[in-house]
């Protein structure tokens, strides 16, 4: 076996997961209704599933990324013609193991490698992820390549990061949840936003993460998510999961949290984040930013929860990260069902920005930052 | 004819008609894909048609509840043991003319009408002016009964007394239309929540009434219409009605306010409201409230518009406003497709209280009421 799977890919409702070869992403566009794999195993099918959000959530995103990249660029680095959807497996079937051995991956595949991680970065432009994770495994194969190894050795080795991409995800979740829990009172009432959860976070989650971790320590929190309009992430995702690990949940619409806090029923709010400013400016899901007010003209705390990874210290402030405008249908239909009239236009801007003055803290997988954000993560970021 | 129609009622799309003696209904779930015409004629289907949201909008609520009573009323009067689901033609057929002028409606019949009030009262427990209708008809009703007036005197003075509801509701939104339209600076951009325009408020509108004479007024005002969850009252109705008015309207997520605003979009927001207290806390469709505190955020001026029968002097501040809570299925459903898991549990608020604090002024036909609000209501009122 040239390519091998990962156990952590193997178990429960992981996000995704390589299965003789072949990358298989949950169709979160089907859930809840149904639990069906998606096949992206062709390069072109990875990227429509990135962007078309078969697989989303940051992190769940950069991870599907990097598996990604490392798949095709093991299929430049065979330097085939076969077709670009064979699977890993397929590469025992269809080379000759001395072949494998006695091809020398050249510095020529470099700009092929450029043009992945370039169609890869297309694909969502808000969340920092994803490029945090095109960067690594960049790096990592350009290393490869000035080493001059042998194509087994590329294959081996480029799957073998991912998959080490995949599990630091899974232990800064779970280290990211154990300092979180420090902020979640008992019997606390939270809200959330869209989902961050395991299909989000590679399996584990990282507000999700805090409140299963909340529950596991007795501290029976309840939770209002959010619909998280217009692709209802919320609905859709985040009170499956909350129901799958028997969280009591309620669904409410994103203009409920003022009513909500006005009738002090909220201890707390924890979202994750696309992309952090070294400033502590957040980019998340449309409706952060809204909620964020809210929470701040209640005096209820809001915090953010996401792995270092999703810091971008290239940029100074929020205002500098590119939000994502999608699809105009998203709002004007549901299920490709219109809801508006015929030839409505509609303004879809997919993320905004909560600036860090809105923020109580940041947990992440090295401790809570607090305010002044500027001092707290550039101190986290160095160590 | 012992019923005529009226002619406001018959023109353009107007919420409601009286149709050879049958009360209509445009039947606002269906919008905008079918415009058609619920029945309202029989006392049950009228209760179902305001409980259903068939009519909506509080003005639309108030005068469907005026005509409702009066119908109902004459039904009653007449003590036939005809179908309550007779039109008011049907009198005319089935009763002599003489019988008409000899019956006498007694003082028994108030006790009856003391019912149809309740009935009609609990049907939505948010909006005022269903109960300010109701409180007009029955003392309307009840001075007839002591002048002990006939049949056919009771049946047309009931049905006109409806009208004059409808009627003065109409000029009034055109007063405070004109009284608003002060505030809208050339070029504006204004967020609206919910659906103040024609259909809900008598073929006029509030909010969208103001916004409708700015623009004949040549300021050409363009709009950001939140799409108002879970009942999507500005996807399909504001929308449409700007869209037929050539108003340039873009439709939004309620969780977008804080991103437009932050763009740097909104000249101001206007909203309805369904009751106001004597200190200017307003009830109004949930979100209403996360919008004020937003603009609130962002210095964006926040304008109510509403009628002076909006407001409920018996009511010192807006902790003391009911609020409806209604079907979770709103959320975890639309157009009857399922959107969360099986068995999902949701929490529907149908209303949120706007301190008056948030509130920059109230748009009324007497002008607009500023704060101090507990002076400016108590003086508009007193006129």
């Amino acid at each position: 076996m040239v390519v091998k799977g990962s156990s952590k890919l193997d178990a429960g409702h992981l996000p995704l997961k390589l299965e003789s070869g072949r990358l298989l992403f949950i169709d979160q566009r089907l859930l809840p209704d149904v639990l069906e794999y998606f096949d992206a195993t062709s390069f072109g099918d990875l990227c429509f599933a990135i962007k078309e959000m078969v697989v989303r959530g940051a992190p769940s995103i950069g991870v599907a990324a990097a598996f990604g990249y490392a798949m095709e660029a093991n299929r430049r680095a065979l330097d085939t013609n076969y077709s670009p959807e064979f699977s890993h497996d397929d590469v025992t079937r269809v080379i000759s193991q001395s072949k494998l051995d006695s091809l020398v991956v050249d510095q020529k595949l470099l700009s092929d490698l450029a043009r992945i991680k370039s169609e890869l970065d297309a694909t969502r432009p808000t969340a920092v992820n994803l490029r945090w994770a095109t960067d690594r495994m960049h790096s990592f194969c350009a290393a490869l390549i000035a080493k001059r190894v042998n194509a087994r050795q590329f294959v081996e080795a480029t799957l073998d990061e991912a998959d080490r991409v995949f599990d630091e995800h899974l232990k800064t979740n779970l280290a990211l949840s154990t300092h979180g829990v420090a902020v979640v009172p008992p019997h606390a009432e939270i809200i959330t936003h869209c989902n961050a959860g395991p299909l989000a976070v590679c399996g584990w989650g990282t507000a999700l993460g805090v409140i299963r971790l909340a529950k596991m320590h007795g501290l029976e929190p309840s939770v209002y998510a959010d619909e998280t309009r217009p692709r209802n992430q919320g609905s859709k995702l985040t009170v499956w999961e909350l129901m799958q690990d028997e969280i009591p949940v309620k669904l409410v619409c994103d203009n409920m949290s003022g009513y909500l806090m006005s009738q002090k029923k909220i201890d707390l709010v924890i979202v994750g984040a696309d992309r952090i400013a070294a400033n502590g400016d957040t980019a998340n899901k449309i409706g952060t930013y809204n909620l964020a007010i809210i929470a701040k003209h209640h005096g209820v705390p809001f915090y953010v929860a996401a792995p270092l990874s999703t810091f971008d210290r290239s940029i100074s402030n929020g205002s500098e990260i590119p939000i994502e405008v999608r699809d105009q249908a998203e709002i004007t239909t549901i299920n490709g069902i219109p809801i508006a009239p015929s030839g409505a236009q509609a303004l879809n801007p997919a993320f905004d920005i909560t600036p860090s003055n809105l923020i109580a803290g940041i947990i992440t997988e090295v401790g809570i930052l607090r305010p002044p954000f500027e001092a707290s993560i550039k101190e986290a970021l160095a160590k």
